[in-house]
């Protein structure tokens, strides 16, 4: 079977002094593979004529379908539009029914005055299809030239999200027929990925070649990810589950999930379960636990709340660390942790908490206590966990590290 | 001057599946930037011998560097290291030093037995130079072939970064000579991009052709960078300084900082100038403004705490806003978000506290409270300002939101 390839072009010098993160291209792979269609290549230019000129010419000899995002907005440093006019050798005409959402927007909306600039948001050239676009004042556009589909858009992500979602990824499947990917991940933590590797090396050695195994470590977790290709779905999938329940039983005292989803959503499912309630009390990681906790839809139905007590005197008057074991054995301590975790899961009312302290860095390190030094502690009714853990990496890191161990030890006072 | 180009190329599956946001490539543009090597492109292909082969012969057409991340793990996903002991005719060997610092690794830090697979990590090819990894077990490894460089590093970010500040950097500039790139960034709130491109119109038009303007929008913000390139230092920058001024000047009334940092470094600097001290109090973000606060580091000079109120018991019993105005007014109110500013801000004995109270989806929303809609108070002992909010996107991008407009109206208010 032929394969049908994307790729993915994002315009923007933004992009090419790591100004922006690009987080467009992940998210346009994910659902472009969901619905059939690998991507080839991500390439990133600047906004000059001859580089996006260029690579439009290079990736469509590899690719069938090219999503170019970025270079539409109102502003001079934006060209894509006139670039593709030309490139497809059309001309630019007012698109009415955007020349009416755009004016509908500033009057309705955005409640401003509509500028020229905004009004030329409206223009198209003649011989692309018009993808509309809810969500701000560009418009999509499609171009069709030799069997290869150009397809054109915002680089504001909500934007390019809305027009994805309601025009292109429906578009697609109607205009080439496409391969079935199937990927199905398990999520692990406490494991390296050698050692990981090591552990289902039978496994792995077991696969036929239209399945393939990757290793992706990330925050001190490993997830094993197994993609399958073929023609028939049916058949596909079926060799991919049996493949991928072997692996699962294999690795199962590591196992987070077997879903690909993020470890805050794995506990709230255990909590939901369980039918238990949680809090945080959060020194070093500022929120960021509770952050990630709520970030998950419907997180209300298990989490109460933090008290974030970034400063000793919010530990000692509001959680009430004893002043003496704050002397004495320091804010970075089992014992203050332990404490932490009781007390602000009696204030909370809830049957779990999650307490951390630490030393995050860049500053504020010692001998005794270095950078990266962190303990953290999990309450219930019954038990409390306790853990002392040594990162030995960045601020952000650190923080992103420690809270990733934190809920895990969470899993692991839920498991059991 | 010849300008030497550099470019990126990224090795992994898992980019091309979106299973990744790749934040590597950002971080290396911005430090290549600041030595005066611009990009050229940022590529991202797949796990494939082919692939990669191929985009080392197209991509060395283009620039005079080609960094490589990724593909040099220990399994057998990772294909880099052969490919380029391949591509560049030599023959793999055990580097001895590596291997040492290997074995130590496992031993005093990791403290596992060492694999094979984990020794192979110190075979490299007789023909590169090899750059130290302080970080982990494979090194980066440089080759020169026709004048131009091929550095390949790991794909985990921290390894990657270490081998860059300590190996890579200071190194390129020994062998080429380099342009003098000068950006300058100011942060705006409250215009939008086209109002904003209006206002500075003829600061814009008065720019010589050795700088461009770029408008960078992003979570309700706008950032306007300059950019000058040129051979002689002190005469590129002073150029950029005289327009640069001259845009601040014209931009002033929406000015968060002129500098390229995130509004919460921004307060980070004004609370410490002014001597004031901060707390929050959090329902929808959940924790999200008291992370951003203290990601900067030093945030413990200003920043004490946070209650994240997620349930309204933790409002009422915690906070202390009377179970009438929550029956009455409801959690998502006016009223509400100004008892929790002032009483927080009383429990923590701050000079300021920020509140908010939100729907953010994407469920719970009703006709009169629709999802999106936000209060936000800033609470400080002279006087509150209150603000709704109506947001129209996704529960991520809401928090975001949320959260950057909360930080803005602390900002107006200690602007005064």
């Amino acid at each position: 079977m032929n394969i049908n390839y994307a790729t993915i072009i994002t315009i923007g010098d933004e992009l090419l002094i790591g100004q922006v993160v690009d987080t467009n291209s992940a998210w346009m792979a994910q659902e472009l593979n969901k619905i059939g269609i690998p991507l080839k290549h991500r390439v990133a230019v600047g906004d000059k004529w001859e580089d996006i000129w260029n690579s439009l010419d290079e990736e469509s000899k590899h690719a069938s379908i090219i999503l170019i995002t970025g270079g539409l907005g109102p502003t001079s440093d934006d060209i894509t539009k006139p670039l593709l006019c030309k490139y497809f050798g059309g001309n630019l005409i007012v698109h009415q029914p955007t020349l009416e959402y755009v004016t509908h927007l500033f009057k309705n909306v955005f409640k401003r005055p509509l500028q020229d600039m905004n009004k030329r948001q409206a223009e198209v050239p003649d011989n692309c299809i018009v993808l509309r676009n809810e969500r701000g004042t560009a418009p999509g556009m499609l171009f069709e030239k030799e069997g290869k589909l150009f397809i054109s858009l915002p680089g504001v992500p909500h934007e390019m999200k809305w027009i994805m979602e309601n025009e292109v990824l429906s578009l697609l499947p109607k205009k080439f027929k496409l391969a079935n990917i199937v990927h199905k991940t398990l999520l692990t933590a406490g494991i390296g990925e050698s050692f990981l590797a090591e552990l289902v090396k039978e496994e792995e050695a077991a696969l036929p070649f239209t399945i393939k195994l990757a290793y992706l470590p990330n925050a001190g977790m490993v997830r094993l990810r197994l993609t399958a290709t073929g023609e028939d779905k049916a058949l596909v999938e079926k060799e991919l589950i049996t493949h991928f329940n072997k692996l699962k039983t294999r690795v199962k005292e590591y196992l987070v999930i077997d879903e690909d989803l993020p470890i805050e959503a794995a506990i709230g499912r255990l909590l939901i379960e369980k039918g238990h309630t949680l809090s945080t009390a959060e020194s070093c990681t500022g929120g960021y636990i509770s952050h990630l906790i709520t970030s998950i839809a419907g997180a209300s139905a298990y989490f109460k709340g933090s008290i974030v007590s970034y400063d000793n005197e919010i530990k000692q008057n509001l959680i009430q660390v004893p002043q003496q074991v704050l002397n004495t054995m320091g804010a970075v301590s089992e014992e203050t942790v332990k404490i932490m975790a009781e007390n602000v899961r009696s204030i909370m009312k809830t049957d779990y908490c999650i307490a951390v302290s630490g030393i995050m860095g860049p500053n504020g390190g010692t001998v005794e206590k270095p950078i990266g030094m962190v303990w953290i502690a999990v309450a219930s009714s019954k038990s409390i966990l306790t853990k002392r853990f040594d990162f030995r990496f960045t601020r952000e890191r650190n923080i992103q590290l420690t809270a990733i161990n934190a809920i895990n030890m969470l899993r692991i006072a839920l498991c059991g």
